[in-house]
């Protein structure tokens, strides 16, 4: 199934809008062209709504916010609300910081996401208003593990069933879910955690896989985490002894770029709650 | 000829100030220390005047401008003006929004530029006042083909001869124009579409190449468009299987740094209408 | 003594909270991973002290700084100082407009700061209040020389009297002084000039370096800086005919990736004065 996702993306070569942070926003526009997608940035007040009507959906990070660009955040997921558009939400380093974790509320309770996507950390702290957290990293105490993966399953059911929206809450095992159905996603390699940006990429290219999959946004996002985190072993399998993070970084990006519908459906693995 | 303009930057080592967007900025720098020259960056309204005159050439690229960089892109340009630098203006999405439409001109009406470079769909917006786009990407209708070339020629030289700039409109086939001559460059391979920025540090290299050859900007921007799209070639050739669009904007970069004022001469496939 | 100060950052991982110009800022992120640290990124007014307090250090780089930034800069350097942070200064450009001069002379003046890293422009620049600067990079007639190197030195030395700081004055040879002791550091490669930000990837490092060795300022400093330099070194010799300034970026981060404690005590070259 996610060969038909990702190929609808590949054939439907979505324009994603993305305000997103200006630490790894290169890598996400690459991302966005790697699967197939065209990326747009613009972050200004005067712009975005009419930015955000030209695409088939809308990516918010909040990575490196400010005051000018948390106003830009409402209007463009308003606007792109009222036109239908699948709306992404990176709540980055929410927890860490009472304007991140105020901002990620103001933009739940403002904009309807349809999908939200973050660590465990960010995650809990949108959930219960406040978590652990380890700067932008997810807390060592919060991991999912095979342990707690039921109860970690029924959290993100939960919290979807709250918000309506698709939750991402990615790590060493992503789980995927709605309110009904959950994605327990295998893929991945530890070396990621190396690099700047993987969850990033991710949030935006999850906006490129639900425009071009509307009536299938738990899928597509499933797709999505599961073609990032395969990308992430093909990467590393193709990793020679003098490379380091940032070839890898490459590597990710490259992998994407060269991952066909057929090559995602075999690499992925999971299993469905 | 493309030999002498050429090694003229890789001897005057111009320093460009660019005042451009955060998503391809890095990449903006790398491609400047590649051909030659030095990058700086700066926007902020009480010193863009101060730094463009430490500087041989300016960039405006106005990729993800704001109400802030708008008022220092016209300080910057006025100052250059007034300082006899050569100007040269990225109108990234013009077309796309009002703001950057209305930016476009107004950076037009107030500031002298010496080469406008973009898309075509962005050319034919600051032409006619409003135009198709595609988001940051020239629209489909508007390219650039053997068939509509002569059209397309007449078109530039137009609008060359009302800006009084160097008018450089890129895609599969790349036309610089002045008001009287048109060099159609043939340099360039498909793949560079899959990165970001090509068309940003395309500009920021332009900025270079007509600062170390003040006297000849149509030869100096054909040279800078001829080696952009050469480098692309390059790139391509030394690509392997498992590359892709990251490892490609590298090879990019790669190439331009290792490219020498004899290859890009043998290298550059171009007429001259 | 590297070889201890390299493995206490990697044992520690300390967390880094950078405001830094938006030219670099991903490569800032990779590099810090990349020595065993963890990056964040926030500018913002409201929440630069809380996210500085969640850290270990600070890293001030004023690359691309503007009124919004500054005042951030003012405020996350005066907490770290409260909580006994150690804080390092960049100040790009410092001499390149009043602007920068003056924000670099503020800082001091308000901000105590552990290093200060720059080139012999920028550090001229602060110890004297105006200096000869080429952009952001150093002035030619400046350099530190192996015939000017017993001036510089005792110069360092006075200006970290004067600051109470570790100088960091980084180029061909490296001077990394206290009020009594330098560190002159050979290592390094004529083509990291060549790449955009291997200074300000140092002063991250240098950031992660201090505040997993509170203790040993001075040495944990001239480690970072060895280590930048040894890694520029094996870059180079792993660099292929066809490789440029971007791959050879590429290649620097991923030299520190693959360094260890051990390797990096084998490749420092430096003499103590």
């Amino acid at each position: 199934m996610f060969q038909t996702i990702f190929a609808n993306v590949r054939k439907a070569c979505p324009l994603v809008h993305n305000i997103t942070n200006y630490v790894t926003v290169n890598d996400c526009a690459n991302m966005l062209l790697a699967c197939g997608a065209s990326p747009i940035m613009a972050d200004d007040e005067e712009e975005v709504e009419e930015i955000t009507a030209l695409c088939a959906g809308l990516n918010i990070n909040i990575g490196t916010l400010n005051r000018r660009t948390i106003a830009s955040m409402l209007l463009a997921g308003k606007r792109a609300n009222v036109l239908g558009h699948p709306v992404v939400l990176d709540p980055v380093g929410a927890g860490a910081s009472k304007l991140r974790t105020e901002t990620a509320e103001r933009l739940l309770k403002e904009v309807k996401f349809t999908v939200i996507r973050g660590n465990i950390s960010e995650i809990k702290t949108l959930a219960y208003g406040n978590g652990t957290t380890n700067g932008v990293d997810a807390d060592v105490a919060d991991r999912v593990t095979d342990e707690n993966l039921p109860e970690m399953v029924a959290f993100a059911k939960a919290f979807a069933a709250k918000t309506g929206a698709v939750i991402a809450i990615t790590g060493a095992i992503d789980i995927v879910a709605d309110s009904s159905r959950a994605y327990c996603i295998r893929n991945g390699h530890p070396m990621m955690a190396s690099i700047t940006g993987t969850g990033c990429q991710l949030s935006a290219m999850t906006a490129a896989f639900v425009a071009a999959n509307r009536e299938q946004a738990l899928e597509a996002t499933a797709a999505a985490v599961a073609a990032m985190g395969y990308a992430g072993e093909l990467a590393y399998e193709r990793r020679s002894a003098t490379d380091g993070n940032a070839t890898y970084r490459n590597g990710i990006i490259d992998a994407i770029y060269n991952m066909t519908p057929e090559t995602l459906e075999k690499g992925a693995r999971y299993e469905v709650y």
